[in-house]
């Protein structure tokens, strides 16, 4: 950030009972992205029912990114404002390649998200703080249409359900080392980010060891000298 | 192709009981990007059974393209060796659109030709040559475990399946005029196949008229000089 004002850069982020634990997909999805820009951020720990401490982003979701005097709410739109306002390190290599990418995150938020949400949706009620249970369960469930209980009944169905779905990453990533090619970019980042809040919440083992996909996150748990391995999760006891 | 024998181009391509059908999914991804390209091709048709006609590709299927000296099978093999060869008007405007296009690819592969196929599979056996009616039932009854009457008999549960999974389209089509951004190219090319095969073979409504996904492939239709749009298909009753 160089102690410049203008690069000054805020992250609210979906924090649980341990204010250290962030396990957000879409949250998970911006922290890769700024952290493949280089960009040093404070990222600033926000739970479900603080609607009032975001009210002046016009929306209550995170994450919401405060630059300089911009504000910019919803992970895919703070994605091209980041490449907008940083284009060194782009996380659209071209035009092609963000609609294309566009597509590999409309398919994360409209497969993906549901199939590991019927895994693990249980877990991350576990690891919410008190005031966000109540709320968080009412709105799930409304969502989903049935309890978080019979949600995450059939673990093992649902965990076959989700490695099924995987083909279209398998088949690429036999090809390719990363979504975006021969280095990681956002394609990567919006998968990964839905990993990512797995791994912070819950024990379940979504990835056969031997799987492309597992080596493919294993990569990126390790990029950016660790980020994301080192951040606190269910699954590292911290 | 300036009369230059390097440049000459036979694309080994499916045809029904009227050779003039040409309705294989995996060969209107290569005839569209044979068009993008501009590049004139002699169109050899094929049948199922005729694999003596393509044992020299060391395979059994259609696509096969035969240039100058080179023989490539496999569509999405054809579609690389085509930037390769001829690289202006590319199919993959960067490596990391030619990788997230190999991920659309494969959605299209591994999820939507299976929910098409629940719907025309019976519409395609009953444009085929009487030669190639048994082996296409056997091959296919025994790929998907049921009958083709089994297979497509609930066309109203198959079409809202269908319709459910163009969702990552969807949102992406909002955004964009193609899967590949401003223009088409191969990714648009890969989803566009897929209802090329069913708009020549069957009358079955796959997409609602108020769709991006409909008004996307009306554009693709009148790509080209209306190259697709004036294919022979069973919708147009030639």
């Amino acid at each position: 950030m160089d102690g410049d004002d203008k690069n000054m850069l805020q992250l609210y982020d979906l924090a649980g009972a341990n204010v250290d634990l962030r396990f957000s997909p879409h949250c998970w999805k911006t922290r890769m992205a700024l952290a493949h820009k280089g960009l040093q951020t404070v990222y600033v720990p926000w739970r479900f029912r603080q609607k009032d401490s975001i009210a002046f982003s016009g929306q209550g979701m995170v994450p919401v990114l405060v630059h300089d005097k911009q504000v910019v709410s919803d992970s895919w739109q703070i994605a091209l404002h980041l490449d907008r306002a940083f284009p060194e390190h782009p996380l659209f290599e071209s035009p092609a390649a963000l609609a294309s990418a566009h597509f590999v995150n409309s398919w994360v938020d409209t497969v993906l998200i549901p199939l590991v949400a019927s895994i693990t949706m249980l877990d991350v009620w576990n690891i919410l703080h008190v005031d966000d249970k109540a709320y968080f369960r009412e709105t799930r469930e409304k969502r989903f249409g049935t309890t978080l209980e019979n949600l995450t009944a059939d673990q093992a169905g649902n965990i076959q359900r989700l490695r099924q779905s995987l083909a279209p990453l398998q088949r690429t990533l036999r090809q390719h080392p990363f979504l975006s090619g021969e280095t990681p970019a956002y394609a990567d980042y919006s998968v990964f980010g839905v990993l990512m809040w797995a791994r912070c919440c819950s024990g379940a083992k979504l990835l056969e060891v031997g799987d492309v996909v597992y080596a493919w996150r294993e990569r990126l748990l390790n990029a950016f000298d660790g980020f994301a391995r080192s951040a606190p999760c269910i699954e590292c006891d911290c």
